[in-house]
């Protein structure tokens, strides 16, 4: 089935969609067997539209070209900000278009005119990139977590702020000298003040909260208080106290309500939260059924927001075609075609090399000459005394990279060294995670 | 639209999801549409079917009761193991079932038969239980990363094996105490070797492979190395080297095909994958576009096991209704409904306090005696002496939980006692998490 998509707004997150759907075609259309066709672009400004080839698609500068069209099924909004893009998604409605936006400003306040008037049209509003980027935390808690009340959330939403904490943290930057090296990397804007001041991470749990509670959730019913006060002599006392600071947005149920809040946060530095470091965002649920979970990720950039954009016109387009009375495999395992899996000896690892040794001259040396023939180099090595009667003492090895079946031959060899114990054991260690 | 369920396996999961759609039948309701009718259960021992009312359900002890039933549409199948699972399921798909199942060692093994029988059939076999329990994480990586191309996955899949090897690494224990602690909080089985030979998790790898390949996976073809011959010793010298030992699932595109393994790793200590502890499971995704993602929570239980398999359901149903013509709303807020917000002010947090005081006797007795005045209680003090002229000297107070009104009528307070530095700066603190 054709689904015919048009994006208005070919900044940077439009562009990434544009690059998905094009890029991507092949996968996308083997795994959901959607023929997702990009038909129409719009933008006044095509600057940030590069390497990506437009040649089989339309470019107007005009938003009603893709708003008229009767021929697409879906719309992208990807402007951002309260207007024209209110005013192009209100009317892409009201044509009977779906729309897919990552505009968390717009959702969270004007998500229920938005959501009544495409309820009323019978179209679907998708916004799975308005909240933690490429995390799928939207469809994780409507959809994953269907089944459950969700008691907590405890969201660090913002990249901006929470690179700057990070760099306070770890590398004892004051607020100013963290925020310039967030805007030097690209993660803060050069008008910083949405993120520092938690406006932005307010929108996102604007969005969440209404997910969790399945009620609408006043934008200004948030308490929120910014990182712009926190100095780097809070960080370090609240770290002498085993705490974290991050920005967290809150969502608790409580008896009397729910409460809502944004506020720079100590976190035990023991917390899996405390240790989402630098831009990334994280998203930690507590539910009644599922318990704990978390979801983590890149909360911004053009990609992983891309990617949560079409994972929505997907599932949208997944929804047509079962309305068209064609039925959809969800099932995305091709079962005629078998998978190609390497044998680990033809694979590289980094290796850790533990055994006991007879305490002599040379033994290092021989050792340490096996590994080097089996081109098995050494990253780095620990030898202990020992005051053990028998004389044996351990000795640790890192190794660099190198094939398993090399490592495999040199460990045979060392085996049969006379003066090593029969204890000897090796791992794989992995630091590109 | 009415959706009628059986369970055939009235275990520890299947009694959770009887629990789910009996307790929780009004929420999905109103989240989806659906009306979830728990129609009929099965089993031959009923010991574990405690603490739900079945009255509404009919019992029996013959699965064919359920597979023969012309009125049901999904047939949960949670008895575990090859026989007569494996039956149960070829029958329900072949009377046009859908089956929803935890069934890891199954899909592993007979996923090709299975998945090809259901394609045959017109019904799907759904297993979002069968990895990472209540994570949803089978959703995540086939509809929230539908745009990508999975490059790598590291899973810590089992969370006995995760639980030991905490307990090795933050209490010292060795390899057996490990076992018995495990065993003792009922993580581990009487016969843990499925376990901690690494079987488990293989099984999980080969669904998750499949997934991230789109093709069929063959289980004996991943390399597999259990976590029983690791010593406290080689946990110890690993931290001393910056690493933690994890029983990890790997999966790596390489250009010769994919790597599959199950073996200990060791992973930087400061890698988000090291800080999941104790009997908690991960997968950490990384993907052309949306980057390095991460999914983390309860990997086994009866209540984290049942919440997936109805999000599961729920999917099912939402297919069948769009089928049938009626459209469903995926949109899952009342915007009809404003969510009951409370204030700050009426909730009770920790605090962190931090002033500068001048160094004078009494100043503490008048601060904390402030602070008790308002009810609200300290839980540890720090003051530092210094050497500036100005004698003013930093005093850090943490307090216990105490609503946000009486901490700021005490902030408030403290401001203008007339040794204090107008610096105050007071945070909220949570160690709840």
């Amino acid at each position: 089935m054709d689904i015919n998509i048009g994006i208005i707004g070919m900044g940077t997150v439009g562009t990434g969609v544009a690059e998905i759907l094009l890029r991507q075609k092949k996968i996308l259309t083997s795994r959901t067997g959607l023929n997702l066709r990009l038909k129409r672009v719009v933008d006044i400004n095509w600057e940030k539209a590069t390497g990506i080839d437009l040649s089989s698609v339309r470019r107007s500068s005009d938003a009603y070209d893709i708003l008229e069209d009767k021929d697409i099924h879906i719309v992208v909004e990807t402007i951002g900000g309260h207007e024209p893009a209110f005013s192009f998604i209100s009317k892409a409605i009201k044509n009977k278009k779906h729309v897919v936006t990552a505009n968390k400003a717009l959702i969270a306040s004007k998500g229920k005119e938005l959501f009544e008037l495409a309820e009323d049209n019978g179209v679907d509003l998708m916004f799975e990139a308005s909240v933690g980027g490429g995390i799928p935390v939207i469809k994780g808690l409507r959809e994953g977590l269907v089944a459950n009340d969700i008691e907590n959330i405890y969201g660090i939403l913002n990249g901006t702020c929470n690179y700057i904490l990070t760099k306070m943290h770890q590398e004892g930057l004051d607020f100013s000298d963290a925020l310039k090296a967030a805007q030097e990397r690209g993660f803060a804007e050069a008008d910083p003040s949405l993120d520092i001041k938690g406006n932005d991470t307010a929108h996102k749990l604007t969005i969440l909260a209404m997910l969790a509670s399945s009620s609408f959730v006043e934008l200004n019913s948030i308490f929120m208080e910014g990182i712009t006060e926190i100095s780097k002599l809070d960080i370090d006392f609240a770290k002498s106290f085993g705490y974290t600071i991050k920005l967290l947005a809150i969502y608790r149920v409580l008896n009397e309500g729910i409460d809502l809040r944004v506020h720079p946060t100590l976190v035990p530095s023991d917390h899996l939260l405390a240790s989402v470091s630098n831009e990334l965002n994280a998203i930690f649920v507590k539910s009644n059924f599922a318990g704990d979970t978390m979801f983590y990720g890149p909360g911004a950039g053009r990609r992983p927001t891309a990617s949560a954009i079409v994972s929505d016109i997907v599932d949208l387009g997944r929804d047509m075609i079962l309305q068209n009375g064609t039925r959809f495999s969800s099932r995305s395992i091709d079962t005629k075609s078998l998978a190609r899996v390497v044998t680990l000896d033809n694979v590289s690892n980094r290796f850790y090399l533990r055994l006991y040794t007879y305490d002599a001259p040379g033994i290092l040396a021989q050792i340490s000459g096996i590994l080097g023939e089996e081109k098995v180099s050494i990253s780095s090595v620990l030898q202990l005394e020992t005051h053990e009667k028998e004389n044996y003492v351990p000795l640790v090895i890192l190794t660099h990279k190198a094939p398993e079946k090399a490592m495999k031959r040199a460990i045979e060899r060392i085996k049969e060294l006379s003066f090593i114990r029969n204890d000897l054991v090796y791992l794989r260690l992995l630091d590109e995670l």
